[in-house]
């Protein structure tokens, strides 16, 4: 390994040259930037009565958790946040992760046994790919959004236990997977569902309970909800919810859940007071799903190739990874920050701009944001 | 999978039979139990500098980081720890994760080309183990502490690029790596040496720099440095220290960098705060130290098999799971919280409790702790 880093720098030459180099940009805590970048879908990360709850239990309990559950103790604002998500997402039971990535790594190591079939739509998120990966056993991709394509796999694999994997809102592209479909498939083959709510949570079905209830599928034995905690909630952790047996074999035997340290109480308590704010919202979900049209529409009348947005999320192609770089440094140079996704964040090698909603941004400072993006396209 | 939750509930009956059910036992926030069971060694996740930083960063950033860093911008507080982190640990560069588990997935993934050979101390966490695993390389375990062994694998392999993966401070036996020799057998070898400081850091070393630095090979080039900011920092998150060439490589390429939101602002400027105190708190590490020292003599004079401690940790030996259990639940009951270590999380299939020292503990409190642990032993 003497050379090692002669190699990495190799490496990163030749990723700076395909205009793949990603760079840490500097945000102020100001946040004088017009937020079309981040995931927080209702602004909830600033809400006074977030901010309160956090602050409240950053006094009582102090900064960290100061271990994991298992062994330090389970806090009561670990507990009030689980009974409320499970309520939420119309599941038995909940356990929260410290992070989204976590909850995924350790939910898909938990529903495979040796003769597990994985079969996962070829959009999802990174964290699933490694749960697959870390389980180490069998995975098939299906394209994406189409339950034929997932039947057909689970059809060449008859008599074995499987779980097919999708997001319900994909990061990248902002569609909606279609779940009642996923879910008839995969029961037909005697296989579960798991869903990946992160963009859905907060932002899509009744009081924002997203996409699994909006789909009529919550709470059957056949299907888990992981999400994240990050990002309508506007704090950090992620979430698996499901059957009470599935959260006790998590408690029991999950390596990603007994070995981590837990979520701090503030972000705990924090997160908890941005769900219950969360259902009463449909004012700011309302303001979300305007905003989103509205960019989808503004974009599409300008000619470029915009995707239709079941959430937050739009994204916007590029016609290189070089272009799309550009182009996001351009708004921020405007005041305006975008996503930039570049392979290998992008299932299908081509590179977009990802806008996304954050409701709480002022209206003109929102439209001002859009023509930005139409005026400094490369 | 139509009965998946059945074989769930066996599987469940079968652990709780062997002794090896887990429960999520209460913890209230005044936290009235005497803490030996946390990783706060220098009590400093209640410390009022900590706790002050933590609510103006919350006041100016909101609850979360709202994204990831690459794609909603990196904040003051994430860089300025970064900067305090590397200068501490003595390398080039630091790169803060959202937790220590998925810097450690991120970091040996990083390390692993296609014919790299994984050589990994039997007690490694299971962050390292698992991160071996998504590596999907060759990983080879080497007997607990012994360089020797680590260079007959190396040995056995030659030609071969490898990295030998340890921690500084040991999880479970609270015992010290070899660091120094690690590190001659490594780079006789031509390998790398990847050290997880998790319970070093803050700890032992000059100013509670941690395993790496006491051990005089910071910095060395085929070194690379992890640490959790959950354990002396008092806070939550991970971070991977090393080579500039390192640091740009993660950035570029790390999934688990790259897919998960950032660490919450508050949590890392609270983490900073801590940071700066942790060195300058020589009297908190030297009574953390009389502390691990008074737990094992005072348990080794009443008959107790202990081992010896190098930081915070003492582990205790017990004769079955079942002992353990109800041993620490006795403890509980008495007003002690301690950790209560069995299979899967214990490296040998044996049983013990796991005593951590909180600096912060009032004399007398812990004193009365030691002395009930002796008392309600089976």
């Amino acid at each position: 390994m003497g050379d090692w880093l002669s190699t990495l720098r190799r490496k990163a030459e030749l990723r700076e040259r395909a205009g793949l180099r990603r760079e840490l940009r500097p945000r102020d805590g100001g946040d004088t930037m017009t937020d079309l970048a981040g995931n927080d879908y209702l602004g909830l990360s600033r809400h006074p009565e977030v901010l309160a709850a956090a602050a409240q239990a950053l006094t009582e309990y102090g900064l960290g958790a100061t271990g994991s559950r298992l062994v330090r103790g389970s806090t009561d604002a670990h507990t009030a946040l689980e009974d409320a998500l499970a309520h939420r997402l119309g599941t038995d039971h909940a356990l929260v992760y410290s992070s989204g990535y976590l909850a995924n790594l350790g939910v898909v190591r938990a529903l495979s046994q040796p003769r597990t079939l994985l079969v996962c739509d070829a959009h999802c998120h990174a964290s699933l790919i490694d749960g697959c990966r870390l389980a180490g056993v069998e995975t098939v991709v299906f394209d994406h959004a189409a339950p034929a394509a997932a039947a057909a796999v689970l059809a060449a694999h008859p008599g074995r236990p499987a779980v097919v994997l999708t997001e319900s809102v994909f990061s990248v592209d902002g569609d909606l997977a279609p779940l009642p479909e996923l879910h008839a498939v995969a029961r037909a083959h005697n296989a579960l569902l798991l869903v990946d709510d992160a963009h859905g949570l907060g932002v899509i079905g009744p009081s924002g309970a997203g996409g699994v209830v909006a789909a009529g599928i919550a709470g059957e034995p056949d299907v888990v909800v992981t999400a994240t905690l990050s990002k309508a909630l506007g704090g950090a952790g992620g979430v698996v919810a499901g059957p009470q047996a599935l959260i006790r074999h998590l408690i029991d035997t999950g390596r990603t859940f007994i070995f981590d340290t837990a979520l701090p109480p503030a972000v705990t308590a924090g997160v908890a007071a941005a769900l219950a704010l969360s259902a009463t919202r449909d004012d700011l979900r309302a303001t979300l799903h305007e905003r989103a049209r509205q960019i989808r529409d503004t974009l599409r009348a300008s000619g470029l190739a915009v995707t239709d947005p079941a959430g937050g999320v739009v994204s916007v192609r590029a016609d290189s990874a070089e272009q799309a770089w550009a182009w996001a440094l351009a708004c921020r140079d405007k005041g305006v920050a975008v996503g930039c996704f570049r392979p290998p964040s992008t299932p299908d090698q081509g590179s977009r701009l990802r806008l996304t909603v954050n409701a709480g941004v002022p209206a003109e400072q929102f439209a001002r944001a859009l023509e930005i993006i139409v005026e400094v396209r490369p």
